[in-house]
């Protein structure tokens, strides 16, 4: 049995909480994979590790709504083991998709550490083969369909009212179906399937990580504290402007933001040629002749990065995003300000102190 | 609404029943799959084809199941639509595994044609390239996730009990947790990572395919059935012996069988050095020496495909092999004889009809 909901009562803050039932989960599946043999024990143990190891956005930002809809004293009151069980489940679903993101790009390292993938690779027998690199990657699929399913068995035992449950399993749906479509968009546009108009790359923005990492935790918060579907469908409308702003934060920051901050390659979208709304604007201007030659070269040096950067400066393209990022902050902050919205204040604040944090990240 | 369950109840064979309830929900996801543009509709477009393309073994198996126990006039009726459904579910979980199997072992074929990940490689603008393959492992990988939710979706609005719903979703862990650890270890011995002794490969056989493809689903049956415990438990060990015995056969047909009636390359295991009982054996016996330098090559010949099944032949592999087959049938039928089984008349010769087509399968 986790602590973790006691610790919520006796005071700990909901971020050390969530953290203590991440932990507790990873445990319990560990030691429920020791009949099938050291190694699958191994594999728990490694996901135990890099599970939960960002900054519990998603988990944090549905915990934290729970939390100001009580304080608005809305709806009904939710256990702790209830917010915590949620919360661990939204975690996995990010750690799913993670994984198997991480399959796709051939990643072995995340906020600068290794990720699953490469941890794994590292313990194999014989580093740096392929038979390392292959067991490596299986252990990513594997691990991802786990986690995956590991989010609606932590759904299937929440103890909540059938038609909340009910409720909590569309959404998961459509939650899960949203990503996989534009993380399908996104790879698509990579590997030239699709055309990189930027309608199409914000629209799989949004679809590849403002529902499921806005959005939809927002929306459990909703069902959890037993909130009607008007408050829900506003907190799910803020959530995914919110969303799309922090995506496009995010491909700003990978090309131009500080590596040493945010832990990752600061070249990678460069070389694999990742459509991002940086390069959909840029394509737009008598600029992209310099830039295309440069782009997507496996062997992209540091000079032709920086080149790279100083064209997608220079043409306007890091301004252009920048500008959609503070639109999107906007088009949030008048969802929330609206003296219609059917949110509570107290929860409108949770939502605020959330943006404020997130578009002052450096990574 | 699908038309199935009406089938059953004018008479339809169930597997007809089966087929339509799969094409039912094929079509449903790419209706649906309209919002997100046409790639994503023609990706369910693929699935809806390549799913159930087989023999429809395990649905068939657990609707069988249940259709005995009615026979038998013990337990509870179920009605058809709920039968066809967790055929639907049972199918998909199948086509979740072999989709990323498909993923991991790198193969564009099944049964002789090609499989999503080989048709949606077929479609894309520049085949034969490395964007190509990535594009198509990529759908994979999303195809896979998506049909691994597929299956809880369908779980949780199956019309049953609240009790019995819960005994699903912990029966549905079980074959998750189960079947990725079996994956995990054929991977493992395959990539050099666990020592290929016969007993581990004899475990990975049964956690790989016995339990979802057969323990599994009768457990479901019983389940939807509304019997105890004791005759769940009964199935569930009848069915680990059938199903053991069917990997067995399954590795002895890879190697040995005809490829024009099993449709894949009858080369394959022995190129990638697939771990099996018959290399298991083979390594136990003064023949090995032989055996090893031929095994695991990249480029294999036809030739030394031909002299390796000679090898395996000559040291008594095949027919150590066969006799653990003939093994595992005789508990499996010994199983279903013991008069202090509680599993009904009726549904003892739904199992042994299976085991029979089983038996004498060449593909």
């Amino acid at each position: 049995v986790s602590a973790a909901p006691q610790a919520v009562e006796t005071g700990l803050s909901l971020e050390a909480a969530v953290r203590l039932g991440l932990e507790d989960y990873g445990r319990a599946q560990a030691r429920a994979a020791r009949r099938y043999g050291p190694d699958f024990v191994a594999l728990w143990d490694i996901a135990a590790q890099t599970m939960g190891g960002g900054k519990l956005v998603r988990p944090l930002l549905m915990a934290e709504t729970v939390a100001g809809f009580a304080r608005a004293r809305s709806g009904a009151a939710v256990a702790p083991a209830t917010v915590i069980d949620a919360a661990v489940a939204v975690e996995l679903l990010h750690y799913a998709f993670v994984l198997h993101d991480d399959v796709i790009d051939g990643d072995l390292m995340r906020r600068g550490r290794p990720n699953l993938i490469g941890t794994v690779a590292a313990q194999h027998p014989a580093r740096h083969t392929p038979a390392a690199m292959h067991w490596a990657t299986t252990a990513g699929i594997l691990m991802g369909d786990l986690a995956l399913s590991g989010v609606y068995q932590t759904f299937a035992r929440l103890d909540v009212t059938s038609q909340a449950k009910e409720r909590l399993f569309t959404l998961l749906d459509h939650a899960i179906t949203e990503t996989v479509a534009g993380e399908f968009a996104d790879v698509g546009l990579a590997d030239g399937c699709l055309d990189p108009e930027l309608g199409t790359i914000l629209a799989m923005s949004a679809n590849k990580t403002a529902t499921y990492s806005f959005a939809w935790p927002l929306r459990i918060a909703s069902v959890l504290a037993g909130q009607g579907r008007e408050v829900e469908e506003a907190l799910a409308s803020a959530g995914r402007h919110l969303g799309l702003a922090f995506q496009l934060q995010d491909d700003v920051l990978s090309t131009f933001g500080d590596p040493a901050r945010h832990g990752k390659d600061p070249n990678s979208d460069l070389r694999e040629g990742k459509q991002t709304a940086l390069i959909a604007f840029a394509r737009m201007t008598p600029a992209w002749r310099d830039i295309e030659g440069l782009l997507a070269q496996d062997s992209i040096t540091d000079a032709h990065a920086d080149a790279l950067r100083a064209h997608l400066e220079a043409c306007g393209a890091r301004r252009f995003v920048e500008g959609l990022v503070d639109e999107s902050m906007d088009a949030f902050r008048a969802a929330c300000a609206d003296p219609a919205s059917p949110i509570p204040p107290q929860v409108r604040a949770v939502l605020a102190d959330a943006a404020d944090r997130l578009h002052e990240r450096q990574s």
